[in-house]
């Protein structure tokens, strides 16, 4: 880790502060509100025919609160009268507690009603705040600052899966309007649950029994093939690799992923990080110089759950799910999607990979 | 079955009329093109890391074909020289094939892909045209012709679930540009797969445990308790129930089912289809009037496989899934719907049942 400071906001949320420079230890931490996070009727049901969980939370309905028009929450604070979610000073990555949660360690006893199953939603919901900038995004930061969010992201994933009540850490960035952000200061979050979702489950039966039948990874097979084949490779470096998977459900889905197998993200290395982050941004700028354009995305992390097991099997990658199809379409997710579970695809990977590939990229 | 009747297009696709009264057999059948429905280039790639099918369609993504404007290829063909896909005559329902399909039991042979399995993209994909009027929708369609949609759906079911390579039929409806509905004519489609894909599987083993376990239906048990507990009923007949369920993953979500347990909507009996019909009818004028507004929405049928077993533990339903929160804002599927699993749900379906409750509608 290089610099981090962990402070308390007025409201009771903890603010942590990451850096490439030393923090100042003069930093005021504010919140837009001094009224803390209530988790008021909040809780899970299990949805039986489905087999999963639903969150309710139904004081996040009013998440606006009537700030100054063109008030940025996640901006450091100028005017203190209206203080944000961000002190002034200088750092370079900030994370604290969404102030309105879906999953809170807060969490108070669910309802009783009657033959549902009900929990309290209890889980964490943080946000992680890319740069102070306001106008920069994730794939425009330097190297270096990019490295250190994935030092961040590693270092959330140890803090919180080290507790007893999480068993699964999810970091995520929704990109675009089209995803439904309303904030648009370069911003992702950190769902984490108390036990594995349905997705990740799945994915880590799927890994463990490659695993157990292969004695490799199911990854790092699928990693092995698409160096192998380069029709669908967009990045491939020392330590790191990029590609539209071979079965790419959204038309310029793209994984990213380390060439050696480790099962959360806190356990990259030094000597790891530096093409990791090289690939990842190569994706971001192909993207954005695709059709000249901030280029909207779902961007999901996964890793193996953090439920006191080891897992041999899994490999940490990153995922993208970009809503459109073209540069005029959406890819709407509706019937086969939705209420059956098979994707359509109207392109082929091997022909939005070539589209990608054809993108020139330049770091500064 | 009322009145039904089978006819030839010209490009070779298969044309059913299905009508409330006797159908002229002078009919003659059209269609936007005479090119006959190619599927070159798709097929099915087995996604490991997930463990399902995705469907390749390329064809598709060209699936405008540059009609004159306003031509609206689901309304009976008033020009000849621009024939659309209905004709000329008196009938309730049309039912045919999809242009672009993204399955087809015309599937060619699928490209070999190393280390990828693949499968031809076989199934079916047909579209509903519900009625030959473009300004109707489905909820204000008089009750007969709403129950003779039942028929028609469950028709269909029996045809294509008897075929040997079909395991799974699912009928749905997108309705609105806010789930990608490109053509506003009153329809929906019909999609049968060759395997059961992922969702009614998961439903599938969850209803087959607990009816082992109980010894009665989880759907007949949640119907149960909601006709008990009152709060979340929108509709309840002699034979049908309308709900929201207890565990909503949407604000507005709402199931439609028979009181009595069949598997698929073939076996519904003529006394049950007038009170599914009213049922449907009912919940469908509460969200056109809720707003003011037509209320967009996905529906899917939930039924039980057509893989030549018994389902006895399998209870016939639909589900709609509206993309709305509020009358202003969209529910997007982000990060911990999509990425994990986890539907979070800002509003309590006790709450939402409620406004469904005090809309008024009144049948003509």
């Amino acid at each position: 880790m290089q610099y981090k400071s962990r402070l308390t906001k007025p409201d009771g949320r903890t603010l942590l502060l990451y850096s490439r420079r030393p923090i100042d230890a003069n930093i005021v931490p504010t919140s837009p509100s001094p009224a803390a996070v209530s988790l008021e009727g909040s809780h899970l049901r299990w949805h039986p025919m489905r087999g999963e969980w639903v969150a309710y939370a139904r004081h996040r309905q009013n998440r606006t609160f009537l700030p100054p028009k063109e008030f940025n929450p996640l901006a450091p604070t100028v005017n203190p009268e209206f203080p944000t979610e961000l002190p002034q000073g200088d750092y370079d990555v900030a994370v604290f507690e969404n102030m309105f949660p879906t999953l809170s360690e807060k969490a108070v006893s669910p309802p009783h009603i009657t033959g549902v199953d009900t929990f309290p939603a209890q889980g964490v919901c943080e946000v992680v705040v890319f740069t102070r900038d306001p106008m920069m995004s994730l794939g425009r930061l330097p190297l270096d600052h990019v490295a250190l969010l994935l030092e961040v992201w590693g270092d959330r994933t140890r803090d919180i899966g080290a507790r007893e009540d999480i068993r699964y850490v999810m970091p995520f960035e929704n990109r675009g309007v089209e995803v439904g952000v309303t904030l648009h200061h370069p911003h992702g979050q950190i769902y984490a649950y108390p036990f594995i979702p349905p997705v990740p489950a799945r994915e880590n039966t799927q890994q463990l029994a490659y695993f157990e039948k292969h004695g490799v990874g199911l990854m790092a097979t699928f990693i092995a093939r698409e160096i192998r084949d380069k029709v669908r490779m967009i990045y491939e470096g020392p330590h790191a690799v990029a590609f539209v998977p071979a079965c790419a459900r959204y038309p310029y889905e793209v994984w990213v992923a380390p060439k050696r197998a480790f099962p959360t993200m806190d356990l990259m290395e030094d000597y790891e990080r530096v093409d990791f982050a090289r690939a990842l941004k190569t994706v971001l700028l192909k993207y954005d110089g695709l059709w000249s354009r901030p280029f909207p995305y779902l961007m999901t992390f996964h890793q193996a759950p953090t439920d006191g097991r080891d897992h041999p099997e899994s490999h940490f990658y990153l995922e993208f799910s970009p809503p459109y199809r073209s540069s005029d379409r959406l890819k709407f997710l509706a019937g086969t999607e939705l209420g059956a579970g098979l994707f359509a695809n109207d392109s082929l990977p091997e022909d939005k990979a070539r589209e990608l590939q054809g993108v020139e990229v330049t770091f500064e």
